[in-house]
This record gives structure tokens, C-alpha cells and sequence, in this order.
């Protein structure tokens, strides 16, 4: 299999220039002071050594805008004017439909009919059509959708493009933080992880890149240490309050975390909502539980990460008010 | 009195480069579609009318990182040894803490007696000596301390310099959307208002600013009307729950706001909440009650402003769980 490689993730970042925001990095030293060289931060007062990437602010709150936009960008223009499809019930679905009215084509997106409203209609209000079918025929329908009406299927994570796209954030993180450590970045399906390494692996080798993800939900850690991919029954997996992260590896992510991830350590429940707390009241970011587990895993095996500066990239915020009241309360 | 002018506030741009955060524009769909021309936005598939500088995200939490820093970067090194002191419970004690700590330099805050633990901790958090007198002494102790140790007293608002370091907020708004119809600023001491209404229309001449503030801290609003500087009693503006906005304005801030600021309106107490809220779950960016008038202003005022792009400026976001749980729920 062909992996994706920088000059992939420098093409994407061109495509996405004025569409994706360019998120910043803010300090986060109520996180714990540097243990690592001071230097500029010294200057600054800061002696920082948490750094948050925000892509909860990216429009329709979350990074998967990055991989969307880039993989329609690079369909022929004849054949893009058929329009998109994909299957989900969450943040790619928002992020296609928003890609589909950027370029002025049909969008459809087939989501299980036990979707919450909420996100039907956030679907609906970006202008795409939602088809709702029983969670099993979800793959079929979607490509059903694209034979009859020529429409090109873009998924959430296991394409080549959509993975060079989210890889951007990792350009993004060194090029504002050339001396960058370590890296923490959410792990579900794998696209973000996948392009964030091959990034930042490829511009700072030195650079540690872990991925984390929940416990409950454990199946990348698994992997990793089993050396061949592992899936685990949804069952298991939606036992998590993080609903980005229920996704297993696909063989082409599981093939990008092998090569450039260097390790995936897991959080648990109580950690994922005290680092949006955390988030929320000191980091004035509001972020989904998907989006706060490199927070919770920075706060959980800070004593195992190098030392000097890490980031955590915080994949979105599309929570509701209910679930931040509970962890603020 | 000598006015700031748009190269004052390109000289505090320079200093502050690498110590405040350069915010990004976030767009804000969903406080209603563009009735403006569409141009670039078409193209995105956004058709945005209000646009959000989170300046939430400093370090510190709120702009006044831009002025303070600004100001003691102006101080002649041999003077600025000494140190510098303020009285304030507010952002400018944090602010002007970290801009100490930034230089190496001592930092005295003269705090009310009845300042919060939390406030109080903060600012000790970051290096700052904190000293707490009955809310009347504020002023002569800070004097007398200024004296004793030749320290600088770095005024919250009613500074030159520290004027044209808010003024950046406003130099980055232009550049980031040339097109910029509505700018709209809260309405405090009227530091950050005077900045930016200096720098936007410097630059963008045929631009609206205006500012907001809480109806139950009216004054800026009396004073423009009246076209003189009326001050209220705190009785009365200690009602709001915006507490950065109690302040009166000084001669030198109502100076900039009649020449350079279009109007000032009004919100409710309610409509802050309402704002608050709706950045929360929909900007997910959790904004100070004082941060959220500029978008609650949007939201009153819309059908009254101009047609085009407008910005909210949100100038802080340290708002406690408590008050935040209260807003979402």
C-alpha cells in the first residue's frame, strides 16, 4: 500500500489555504510548567510546555473539514460536478456537506436512522440531503447512492487523500513550534493521527508522536502492541463518551500508525471529562470528549512523555450543552 | 490631548509580535446568513455576515496582554528594572502580571479587600506581589507604592500607550478581511474601543465601529448622546453581570470614542447570557460576560447595522464553572 507522504500533505495544505482556519497554538501552562529547555519561552514568561491546536474552531468544529476539502478538490472537475456521498453520523458528515456547497455541488449523506436530530438538521442547514437507513445497510446505500447518480463516495478516513488533508494540522504544529517534542493526537478511525505523523515525522524525526484514545475503546493500543490489526465489537466501543473515537483502524491507517506513530496510550472516562473541564475553565475552549483525550493523556502519562514542548491537538467541539453542563457541574 | 494614531499602534504591533496570540477570524454562520455582497464567502459556501477575534484565547484570557505588554516594552530599560504596580481585580492584574513576569522585572497589584480567592490567586500565580487594601485606598497605594519603589504605574485604560497596544485588535481585523463593513467593540473603560476605532478607520475609513455595552452600565452611551462625559454612579453599574464594563470612561477614552467610534449601543443582561451561550455550543469558545456584548449587540442590532461583513470582538473569557453551568442550562 502506498503511504501518504509530505509532498501529499504540502499539496493539501495548499488546496485548504482560505478554507480551513489556521488554527493557532496557545500556551496552556495551567497544565504544569516546563520540565524541558526554556529559550524563547523563557522570554516570554511562560516556561510552557502544553500547547493546544483548537481545530474545535475550525468551521463545522472539527479538523475533518481539512481531509474533506482536499479530497474534492483533487476529483476532476466533470466528475465532481455529479457530487459527494458519504456514510456518517458525525463530524465528517458536516464537514462534507460544508466541502459540497463550498465547491456548488450535490451532497448526500446516508446516515443510521438512530442519528440524534440535533445532527440531522445540522447536516440538513449546510444544504446536503440526508438519507436515513438502518445502521447495517449504511456502506451499501452509500454506494448504491454513487452508482445511480455518479457520485464520487468520500470517507471519513480510510482514503489516501482525506488523510494527507488532516496531515496539514502537522505542518501547521511545527512550522509554529519548530522545537516541538512530542505530539498528542486523538485516535478513532486513524486519519488524524495518519497525517499528523507523516507531517511531522517527515519535518522534525526527532519529534515523538503518540496517539491516544479511550480505554473503552482501546482497539488502537491493541494493535500497536499486537502488531496486526485488531478490531473490537461496537459493543465495546460505544461504552465511550468520546463518539469520534468508537471507529477502528482501517489496514491503511493501522500501516501510517505502524510506521510513524510511536506509541497509543489510552485514557479513561472520569480523565477524558476532567480535560474538558480543564479545557472549558482555563483553556476558554469548548471541546467534544473526542477532542479533549490528548489533553487527558498529557495530564495521565505526562511522567512517561519526553521532555520539552508538546502539543495536543484538539480534534473538535461539537458538544451539546447538556454533556458540558454534567462535566462543568 | 494627543490622540494615538495608526503608527502608534503599528509600533505596539511590532512589540507585542510572539508574546499575544495573532487570533484568527472565526466565521459565525450560525448567527444568520450574509445580507451583504458575497464575493470570497460564495466561494467558501459560507455567505458569513459576522465574524468572531476570540481574544479569549490570549494568555491571560482577555486583550489587555496587547496594552500592558505594549506600554512596559516603552518603559526605558533602567526604569523598567524597578518594576511596575496597578491597581485592578480584573484582566489588567493578570495582564500586566505576566508582562512582568515576561521581562524579569517585579509586578505589585493593589487589589479591593473584597477581591475574589480565585482572582487573587491567579495573579499571584504568575509572579505578582498582590496587596490588598479597602477598596478607596486603591489608588493613593498604588501611588505610594509606585513612589516608595519607583515602580510605573501601568493604567488599565486612561494610557497612550496602552491604547495603541488594544489598537492591534483592530490592525488584525483589517488585515485579515480587507472588506470589513461593522466592527463591534465592547464598551468599558473604553481602552480597547479607542485602540481599534483608531486603527480601523486609519484604514478602512468607510468601516462602522461601534461599541457595546450592558444597558445597566450605560454610560458611554449617555456620554455620546450627551456629547459630553457622563459618569455613573457604582451603585449603578456595579448591576451588570459584565463586570470588565463597570468602568467610566476617562477623558482621554470619550477623547477617541467622538472622534473615531460611530455609535454605542446597549444590551440586557439576558441578551449576554443568550450570547454566551450560543458561543458556547455553536462558536464552542467559552467567552467572559463582558467578552459576549459585542455578539449580543449583533444579534439586537442586527436589522440596524450596516449591510456587509461585520466582527465581533470578544475581549476575554475568564468566567468561572458556576456562571458558565448558569448560561448553558
Amino acid at each position: 500500500m502506498e503511504l501518504v507522504t509530505l509532498s501529499d500533505v504540502q499539496a493539501a495544505a495548499r488546496n485548504i489555504d482560505g478554507v480551513a482556519v489556521r488554527t493557532p497554538l496557545l500556551a496552556a501552562p495551567w497544565a504544569g510548567a516546563s520540565r524541558g529547555p526554556q529559550g524563547e519561552a523563557a522570554r516570554a514568561g511562560l516556561g510552557v510546555e502544553l500547547w493546544l491546536k483548537p481545530e474545535s474552531l475550525q468551521p463545522v468544529g472539527a479538523f475533518k473539514l481539512r481531509g474533506a476539502y482536499h479530497t474534492v478538490a483533487l476529483i476532476p472537475a466533470d466528475v465532481r460536478a455529479n457530487g459527494v456521498v458519504a456514510h456518517s453520523s458525525g463530524n465528517h458528515a458536516q464537514a462534507l456537506a460544508f466541502t459540497a456547497r463550498a465547491f456548488g455541488i450535490p451532497c448526500v449523506i446516508v446516515m443510521p436512522d438512530v442519528s440524534s436530530p440535533v445532527k440531522i438538521a445540522a447536516t440538513r442547514a449546510l444544504g446536503a440531503e440526508v438519507e436515513l437507513v438502518p445502521p447495517p445497510e449504511r456502506l451499501n446505500r452509500c454506494a448504491e447512492i454513487a452508482a445511480e447518480r455518479g457520485m464520487t463516495v468520500v470517507p471519513p478516513f480510510d482514503h489516501h487523500d482525506v488523510i494527507a488533508g488532516q496531515g496539514t494540522v502537522g505542518l501547521e504544529i511545527v512550522a509554529d513550534l519548530p522545537d516541538v517534542a512530542c505530539v498528542l493526537v486523538p485516535v478513532g478511525g486513524g486519519g488524524l493521527a495518519s497525517g499528523v505523523a507523516v507531517a511531522v515525522k517527515a519535518l522534525r524525526p526527532e519529534a515523538v508522536v503518540i496517539g491516544i484514545e479511550p480505554e473503552l475503546a482501546g482497539d488502537a493500543a491493541e494493535s500497536m502492541a499486537a502488531g496486526e490489526l485488531r478490531k473490537w465489537p461496537v459493543e465495546l466501543t460505544y461504552r465511550t463518551i468520546a463518539d469520534g473515537l468508537r471507529t477502528a483502524l482501517s489496514e491503511r491507517t493501522f500501516a501510517h500508525l505502524r510506521k510513524y506513530v510511536d506509541a497509543v496510550l489510552t485514557v479513561t472516562e472520569a480523565e477524558i471529562e476532567g480535560a474538558m473541564r480543564e479545557l472549558a475553565v482555563r483553556g476558554r475552549l469548548v471541546v467534544e470528549p473526542s477532542g479533549a483525550v490528548s489533553v487527558a493523556g498529557y495530564l495521565r502519562h505526562r511522567a512517561a512523555l519526553p521532555a520539552g514542548r508538546t502539543v495536543a491537538v484538539l480534534s473538535g467541539g461539537n458538544v451539546g450543552a447538556e454533556a458540558l453542563v454534567r462535566v462543568l457541574s
